[in-house]
C-alpha cells in the first residue's frame, strides 16, 4: 500500500509518480492539518453523505452563470442542503442522541443552520437543545456546517450567509428572553431572514461617526428609524440587497434629544408575503464587486420609519415605557463575536491558500514546459527553482496558518469562558493579537494565492482554475472586518505600550515579553536561533518605531501626532511583532506531531517558512551588527535547501489538505491530473458556444457577409 | 485663474481646497505626461469630437450587464465609433491633407482601424496611402486609436482587437504582394476578421513544443491542417471564441515528413454568412477569465483539414507547387512585433496605474475617517502616512513607468530600423531590455493598483469604484506576452553574459556597462548618489548570482543547471537591472522639464521613487560594506519627507493624467468629488433590484411568506 493514499489507476503518470514518492502517510498529515483524526474523519463522513445526494451539485460551474442564475443556484443548495440533512439517520433518529456525538458550539450551530426546515413537531425538543448550549451561543462553531458550505455552496457566499454568521447570534446574545420567545425560532426556521446592518455608506470602521438614529417617541411608544443623510445610508450588509426580510439595525439611540450612542434594533424592512420593502424604508442591492458575488450585498435608508418600543434589543440596555434609558452592565459584551469572526477568518485564509495550492502544486507537475538543457525533455515546471519560490512558501503558510487559527480560536474560547465570569484581563492582549493575526494572514495569504495563479500561466487566469475566485474571496478579507492598515495600527498602539512598560522594566504580558530582552549572546538550537532572529526584528521595529515617537515628543509634538507621524514604521513593528506569534506557534505545533515521517515533512515545512520570512525582512536582521551577512547568506540558502527537500513531497502534501474535487472546482487542480481534456470540457460549457450571439449577428455577420 | 485648470463651482468642497493648493500648472505638467503640448492638444480635441456623439456611450455601467451584453454593447461601439470618425471634417476632406497631420505611423495604424468602412469610391486612395507607409507597418502607432478605444470602448477589449493588433498586420508583414491583394482590404473593411492562433492548450512560451501540423500534399496542392492531440488544440486567442472568420495560424511546416518549423498560414474558419464553423474546424469561446471579458478567447483544432498552397504567408518563406521550401533571408524579422507589443504594454500599465491613482487619491481627499486626536474633526484619509504609503509610491511609479514607455518605444523604433537596414547589433540589447520592462512594469503597476485599491476600504471592492477592473486587466499582463518569471529568466541570461565580460574586462553595451565598475567612492549629486546606490545593488546581485553559478560549474556542474540552481537570485538581479534603467530614466527625463514648477514637482517624485525603491531592496544597500545604516536610515526619511512634500499637491497631480470621467469609469475618482450620491445612484442600476428574482420568487418566499 503506497503512503500516498489518493493514487488510482489511470492518472496522470507524472501525478502518480509524484505520489509513490512520498515519504509519509497522506493520512496521518492529513489527520494534523484538519484537527486530529476524529475530525478528518467526521469529514469524510459528511462528504460520504453528500456524496448520496447528487441533486445538491450540478454540472454547470458558477463561471458560466450570469450573477441572478448563481444567486438562485445557490440558494437552491441552501435549501436542499439543509432539507436533505434532515433525513441522515443520525440527525432523524433523536436529537440527543445525535448531539452526544458533537461538542455543545458545534450542535448549537448545526442546529441554526440546517435544521430550520424541521417538522413544527419536533419543534419543543429543538428549543429544548437550544437552551441546553445557549450559554456557549457566542461560540457558533460551523466545523459540520463548513464542510457542506465548502463542498456544496462553495466560498462565494449565498443570501443567507449573514443571516446565519449575525443575525440569528445577535438576537441570542443582545435579544432579552421574551424577545427571543418572540423572534428565535423563527429566525431558526428562516421564517424571518435577516442581517447585521451597521457600515454606512460614509461610515466604515469609525462606529462613532455612524449617523442613523432611532429617536424615541414617548407618546406612541415608538423608535422613529432615520437615515438623516446620503452618507448615513446602510451599505455592504450582506443578503441585505434581496434577501432579507428583517436587520438588526445598529442606530444612535436618542432619548429626549439625548444621544445614548449605538444600539442594536429589530427592524422589518421588507413584507414577508411579497418582498416589498416596508413604506419609509428604500433598500436595494448595491451591485457587482470584485468576487463573492452571491452574496447579495445591499444599502438601507429610513425615512421616518417607526417600529414599537420593544423592537430595541434589551438583553443589555434598555429603554423603558416613559423613556428611561438603562446602560448595560458589561460594555465589552460587544467584543466577543468580532473576536470569534476574526479568528474564523484566519481559518477561511488557511483553506482558500490550501485551495490553491493543491491547484497550483498539482498542475505544475502535470504541466511540461520548456528545457532547463536546451535539447533535453520539457520538465515538469514544479522543477524549476523560481516556480518552487513562487509556491512553496505558500505552501509551508497554509500550515503556519492553520496552527495560529487553532490557537488564536482557543485563546478567544477561552477569552470569552473568562468574560463570562467577568474576568476581561486578557482581552487586550488578544484583541492586539487578533488585529495583527487578521491583517498578517489576509495579506500573505492573497499574496501567496496571487503566486500561486501567476505560477499557473494562462490558465491561471482562467476561471476554469477557480484561482482567480480564490484570489478575490481572498484578498476581500483585507478590507473586511478591519480594514488591515487600521488592524495594523490598532495592534501598533497595544505595541507603544508595551515599549513603554519594556523601557521603564515593568512586567511585561507573555506575548510582548520580549521586548524587555537583549539580543542573545547564545543562540540556543536551529529553532531556537531562527526565533531569535524573528524576536530581534519585531523587537528592533517595535523599540526603533517607539524611541523615534518619544524624540518627536520631546519636541513639543502631542503623542497622537508623534505616532502618526511614524505609522508606517508603526504598521512595519506590528507585522513583525504577528509573524513572531506564528513562527512561534508552528515550531511549537511541529515539535508536538508524533508520527516521525509527518514531523520530519513539517519540520521541513518550517524551516521553509522561518528562512523564508526572514528573509523578507532581512534588511533588519543586520541592524546593530545583529548578524553578519554570511549569517544572512545562510539563512537564504536554507530557503532554496528547504524547497529542494520539500520538492519531492509537494504534491503527496497537498494531497493531504484532503480537499476533493467536488469541493475544490478547479479544472487545474483535479485529483486525476487530467487538466487538458477537462480543460477543452468546460469551455464547451461557456454560454458564449450558443449560437446566434447578439454581438455576431448585429454588428459582425453585417460586416463579413456577402451579399 | 488657479493654476489647477479642473476646479469648478459646485464641486466637493475638499477637492476644491485641495486643487487650489497647486503649487504648479496642472495643463503644464499634463503636457509632460501625455507626451508634449501636442498631442495633448489632439487628446482634447479627440475627446471633443467624441463627445459630440453621445450614441458612442451609454448610461448603464458595464458591471451591470452579463458577458453577452458586453460584448453585444462593445461591438456596437466599435461599429459606431469608426463610422462615427468618418463624419469628422478632417478626414472626410482629403486623405492626404488627413495624413499630413499625423506621422506616417500614425496614418497607417489609424487607416487601419477606423476607415474600414468607407465607401468603395475611396478604396484606391486607401490603397495608395497604404503603399506610401508600407516601410512601417510594422509600427502600428495606436495614438489616436487608443484615446478612442480607452474613452468609447474601455480597457476590457473587444471582439476585434486582435484583428487589429495582430491579424491586419501579420498580413501585411508576412504575406506576398499578391496575398496582401487578396487579402488585406478585405480584413482592412472587416469583410473578414480574423486573429493570430499560435499558443496552445499544453504549451505557451516554449514555441519548439507547439504540435500543430500543416502538411503538403502535392497531389493536390494543398496544406493538411491537423490538430494531433488535445493538447495542440490553438487555446486563448482573442477573438477567437466567436467573433473570427479567419486565422492566422502557426504550425509546423511538414514536407515529405521533413518538418521545416513553425510558419503562418491564413485559415477560414467559419463561413463569413452563418459564421458555423467550417467541416473539419472545431472552435469556441474557452469562458470567462479573471478579467478582460469582453475579449472572446478561443479555443481551434482542426481534424485533417485542408487549404490551398498559397494560404501559407509567403513574403519570408516559400513553398513551391512541387513542394520546395525556400527559407527566409531574415530569421529575425518575427522579432519586431513583439518588441513593439512589449513597448506598447509598458504604456498601457502607466495608464492603467494613473488611473487607479487619480480615483484613490481623489477619493482620499474626499473620504474622511476616524481621528488622529480622539475628539477632532475626522481627517481626509489622504492624511494618514499610511495611506500616502500606500498611494504616492505609485504615483511616483507612473510616471516612470511613462518615461520608461516612451524611452523604449524611441528604441524599438529605432532598432527596428536598423533592422530594415539588416542592422541587429542592438537586438539583443534591446530585447534583454524589454523582457525585463516588460516584467517589472507589469508586476509593480498591478501591486500599485492592488494598493490603491485596498485603499479605498470597502469601496474599492465595489465594481463601482473601477478599481477591480484596473487590477484584473493590469495583472493579466504578467501573464500574457511572455510569463513574467521566463521574461527576468530571459534577461538574467543576456545579464549572465554581461557578468562574464565584466569580470573579462571586455567591453560592454552601454545598459551594463556599469557592472565593470567599483562601488565609487565619491558619491556626486543628490541623484548620482542615489543612482550609484541604485547599480551598486544591481551589480552586486548581477555578480553574486553569476559567481555562484561559477562556482558550482567547477565542481563540474553543467552551466544550464548552475544557472537554474540559482535561478532565483538571477531573477532578483535582473528586477534590480530594470529598475536601475528606470531610475535612470525617470531623473533624465525630469532634468530635461523648462517650466520650474513642474520641474519642482517631479523632482519630488522622483525623490520619493527612488528613495522608496531603494527601501524596497534595502537588505542589498549595506552589503560590501557598501553603505552604513545611518545613511539607509536617511534614505528612509527621505521617503516620509518626499511623501509630506508630495501631500498638498497630490490632487492636482493626478487631475494633470488629463483623463475625464467617461474615460475613468469610476464613481470613486469623479471630478466634482460627489462619491456619495453617486454611488447611491450607481446601485440602483443594479440589475438585482429587478422584480421577481428568481432566488427570492423560487427559494426564499416559499420560507417566509406566511400561509
Amino acid at each position: 500500500m503506497p503512503l500516498n493514499k489518493l493514487i488510482q489507476d489511470g492518472d496522470n503518470q507524472d501525478l502518480t509518480q509524484e505520489r509513490f514518492k512520498a515519504t509519509f502517510d497522506t493520512d496521518e498529515l492529513a489527520a494534523v492539518f484538519n484537527g486530529g483524526e476524529d475530525r478528518l474523519q467526521r469529514i469524510r463522513e459528511v462528504r460520504d453523505e453528500l456524496t448520496k445526494r447528487g441533486h445538491l451539485f450540478d454540472a454547470l460551474p458558477a463561471a458560466h452563470r450570469t450573477r441572478a442564475e448563481r444567486m438562485e443556484d445557490v440558494s437552491r443548495k441552501v435549501r436542499n442542503s439543509a432539507q436533505g440533512f434532515q433525513m441522515t439517520r443520525k440527525m432523524k433518529s433523536d436529537f440527543f442522541e445525535f448531539a452526544s456525538l458533537y461538542s455543545e458550539y458545534e450542535t448549537n450551530f448545526f442546529i441554526h443552520n440546517f435544521l430550520r426546515f424541521l417538522h413544527p413537531s419536533n419543534y419543543s425538543l429543538l428549543k429544548n437543545l437550544m437552551e441546553n448550549v445557549s450559554d456557549f451561543a457566542d461560540f457558533t462553531n460551523n466545523a459540520d456546517m463548513l464542510i457542506i458550505t465548502r463542498d456544496v455552496m462553495g466560498i462565494e457566499g449565498f443570501p443567507l450567509a449573514l443571516h446565519n454568521l449575525m443575525f440569528v447570534p445577535t438576537i441570542q446574545n443582545q435579544a432579552d428572553d421574551e424577545q427571543q420567545e418572540w423572534w428565535l425560532m423563527d429566525a431558526l426556521q428562516g421564517k424571518i431572514i435577516g442581517t447585521y446592518a451597521q457600515t454606512e455608506l460614509g461610515h466604515g470602521t469609525n462606529l462613532s461617526a455612524i449617523e442613523t438614529t432611532a429617536t424615541y417617541d414617548k407618546s406612541t411608544e415608538e423608535f422613529i428609524i432615520h437615515t438623516p443623510t446620503t452618507t448615513a445610508t446602510k451599505w455592504w450588509p450582506g443578503g441585505l440587497g434581496t434577501s432579507c426580510t428583517h436587520v438588526i439595525l445598529v442606530a444612535n439611540l436618542i432619548i429626549d434629544s439625548k444621544n445614548h450612542g449605538l444600539h442594536p434594533f429589530f427592524v422589518p424592512i421588507r413584507d414577508r408575503n411579497s418582498y416589498s420593502s416596508m413604506p419609509g424604508v428604500r433598500v436595494g442591492d448595491i451591485g457587482t464587486k470584485m468576487g463573492v458575488n452571491c452574496v447579495d450585498n445591499g444599502f438601507l435608508a429610513f425615512d421616518n420609519y417607526r417600529i414599537p418600543r420593544r423592537n430595541m434589543l434589551m438583553k443589555h440596555s434598555k429603554v423603558s415605557k416613559e423613556g428611561v434609558y438603562t446602560a448595560p452592565s458589561h460594555p465589552k459584551v460587544g467584543y466577543t463575536t468580532m473576536l470569534y469572526m476574526r479568528s474564523e477568518m484566519i481559518t477561511h485564509q488557511a483553506y482558500y491558500l490550501a485551495m490553491a495550492m493543491i491547484i497550483s502544486i498539482r498542475y505544475s507537475a502535470v504541466r511540461r514546459q520548456g528545457e532547463i538543457k536546451p535539447g533535453t525533455q520539457e520538465v515538469q515546471i514544479l522543477d524549476y527553482q523560481t516556480q518552487q519560490y513562487r509556491l512553496f512558501p505558500g505552501l509551508a503558510r497554509c500550515f503556519a496558518f492553520m496552527t495560529a487559527a487553532t490557537t488564536v480560536r482557543q485563546m478567544t474560547e477561552s477569552c470569552i469562558k473568562e468574560l463570562s465570569h467577568g474576568n476581561s484581563d486578557v482581552l487586550a492582549d488578544l484583541h492586539a493579537l487578533s488585529c495583527g493575526l487578521k491583517a498578517v494572514v489576509t495579506h500573505q495569504s492573497s499574496q501567496s494565492i496571487d503566486q500561486a495563479r501567476q505560477g499557473c500561466g494562462g490558465h491561471g487566469y482562467s476561471d476554469a482554475s477557480y484561482l482567480p475566485t480564490l484570489y478575490t474571496c481572498s484578498v476581500g478579507a483585507c478590507t473586511y472586518e478591519g480594514e488591515n492598515m487600521v488592524m495594523l495600527l490598532q495592534l501598533s498602539k497595544y505595541l507603544m505600550k508595551a515599549a513603554a512598560k519594556a523601557e521603564e522594566g515593568a512586567v511585561m504580558a507573555p506575548l510582548v515579553a520580549y521586548l524587555a530582552k537583549s539580543d542573545p549572546i547564545e543562540n540556543g538550537d536551529k529553532y531556537g536561533k531562527l526565533l531569535n532572529h524573528f524576536e530581534h526584528v519585531a523587537r528592533h521595529r517595535v523599540m526603533h518605531a517607539y524611541r523615534q515617537m518619544i524624540e518627536e515628543e520631546k519636541q513639543g509634538i502631542e503623542r497622537d501626532y508623534a505616532f502618526a507621524n511614524h505609522s508606517v514604521d508603526w504598521t512595519k513593528a506590528a507585522r513583525a511583532h504577528t509573524k513572531l506569534f506564528i513562527a512561534r506557534g508552528f515550531v511549537k505545533k511541529v515539535q508536538e506531531v508524533s508520527n516521525e515521517a509527518v514531523r520530519d515533512v513539517l519540520n521541513t515545512l518550517a524551516e521553509l517558512y522561518l528562512s523564508y520570512e526572514l528573509i523578507e525582512m532581512s534588511s533588519d536582521l543586520t541592524t546593530n551588527g545583529y548578524l553578519p551577512e554570511t549569517e544572512v547568506q545562510q539563512i537564504r540558502h536554507q530557503v532554496y535547501d528547504s524547497m529542494r527537500k520539500i520538492r519531492p513531497n509537494a504534491v503527496s502534501i497537498v494531497d493531504s489538505f484532503d480537499i476533493c474535487d467536488r469541493e475544490l472546482r478547479s479544472v487545474l487542480g483535479r485529483r486525476d491530473g487530467h487538466v487538458y481534456d477537462n480543460l477543452y470540457k468546460w469551455a464547451q460549457m461557456s454560454p458564449l458556444n450558443q449560437k446566434n450571439l447578439p454581438h455576431v449577428e448585429k454588428y459582425l455577420k453585417p460586416m463579413t457577409s456577402k451579399l
